[in-house]
């Protein structure tokens, strides 16, 4: 076992027909991460296991504000006094527990925060409770025709963040979320295991810089478009996201409810348009 | 919102170049799943909401089962008396709550459930402690040099799989887990939006059926192969995991520790061995 790393090399054997030759390979690393939150009290602190979720390491400060930001529980940079690598002298767990210390004063939502400590069953599992645990979140839409999209920029979004995915050409397997302007160009672009982390990495990182709400960009991610990654560019205010595979029930009604644009296989030249809002130029 | 549905179709506008069209498209259903566990008590039963999922709808009652037992949780059919939907009569729940009742004097491990209820800090996070948890699971490794698989089956697992994938057929995007004898022989095979779901479906039925651990058996999966998948696979018995896609450091980590056989990018008539373990045959 070795110390946390975006990728490891591992030996393995190549089979092709009746071919095989030893190799190298350079596989994603995948570790479990532990989002801690620390919350100031009268007499010191107290603090509490959020989450823990499977990534690949890197960025974990990102992906924890983003996290927290995605899921609600904090509103801004300034909510957060600090972030640090908290293993508390435990050698193997060094830089695998991330605990983000509040501002004094913060004010948390029990509800939000009871979310994530306890399974919740008193206020229901449907898609409708789903709907309106975001609402509670986002408590308005999305702004209706801006920014504004061309056929031909969502057309080259996917290999725009193909080439620039370095892990995913050195594993050849990782989920990618990028970050554009209206006009195609690049503002980040994060790599992760976890299709949830790429993208809580890629906005953890544009709201500790103050960026956030996203509302002048768009969010193309390399895997399919579910509720929970319309969710989070929800919340953090993205108005066009663009999806390589497809999306679920859900999240197109999700888009919908919200304004949000949705587009889904966007691949050779094609898409499909689940959610428009009045974004999409004629040509 | 619409009952709980396997598939769902939306209007959309499909735009290619310059030509737009509107047309309807068959999305995959996604709507929360929440599993409970009924344990009986001298007086009663004491009721405890375990997990909740994001998950396509249908074979939901394998769905708990199959979770149930590749968390560790359940080892048998037997520990189970019965599965049902327990929506109290809340209409928009419908289907969505699974409450499984175990049978009395079932003993349960504290420390496995409570793993479950609260995100434990205790334990460490990393990926030794990761590993450890599923020795605690299955205490024995697999079963070195069987079953024999040959390069030629592997090769066709895939297509094998992506041709029976119906809903895949009718939605573009799902994630498909297949098992499958060592010849190539589909036993099963289940669809999910998520992942790991796909897996537990597929476990689930065969749990039920009495027919786990399924030692003389092969599972092909549609995506990459995490830590977590290797893990559903490792307990319920599976000897060969072969992924499209590629596996994760701690996946491999946990394949070469109980002797699984795992392969990866296995398409276009190639495919990588991370773990051996003896069972891939020379022709």
């Amino acid at each position: 076992m070795s110390k946390p790393s975006p990728t490891t090399t591992v030996n393995v054997t190549r089979v092709a027909g009746n071919q095989r030759e030893t190799a190298t390979d350079v596989v994603a690393g995948e570790e479990p991460m532990e989002i801690r939150l620390s919350i100031p009290q009268e007499d010191g602190a107290f603090t509490r296991s959020l989450s823990v979720t499977m990534r690949t390491p890197g960025d974990d400060f990102e992906l924890a504000a983003g996290f927290l930001f995605t899921e609600g529980i904090v509103a801004g940079p300034r909510d957060i006094e600090r972030i640090d690598y908290t293993s508390e002298g435990k050698r193997d767990q060094e830089g695998n527990v991330v605990t983000v210390s509040l501002r004094r004063g913060v004010q948390l939502d029990p509800q939000r925060l009871l979310r994530h400590f306890y399974v919740t069953s008193s206020c229901g599992v449907c898609g409708k409770t789903s709907l309106d645990a975001v609402r509670v979140v986002v408590p308005h839409k999305l702004h209706r025709g801006a920014p504004k999209i061309s056929p031909a920029t969502v057309n080259g979004l996917p290999d725009a963040l193909r080439k620039e995915q370095n892990l995913f050409a050195r594993t050849g397997g990782l989920h990618g979320a990028g970050l554009f302007t209206p006009k195609g160009k690049l503002l980040g672009l994060r790599e992760d295991v976890g299709r949830h982390n790429a993208v809580d990495k890629l906005v953890g990182e544009q709201f500790l810089k103050g960026n956030v709400p996203l509302s002048g960009s768009v969010l193309q991610v390399s895997g399919r478009g579910g509720f929970e990654i319309v969710q989070k560019a929800i919340v953090a205010g993205i108005p066009i996201l663009s999806a390589v595979g497809a999306p679920s029930s859900l999240a197109v009604d999700l888009a919908r409810e919200f304004d949000m644009t949705l587009f889904g296989f966007v691949r050779e030249g094609r898409f499909n348009v689940y959610s428009d809002s009045e974004r999409l130029t004629t040509n």
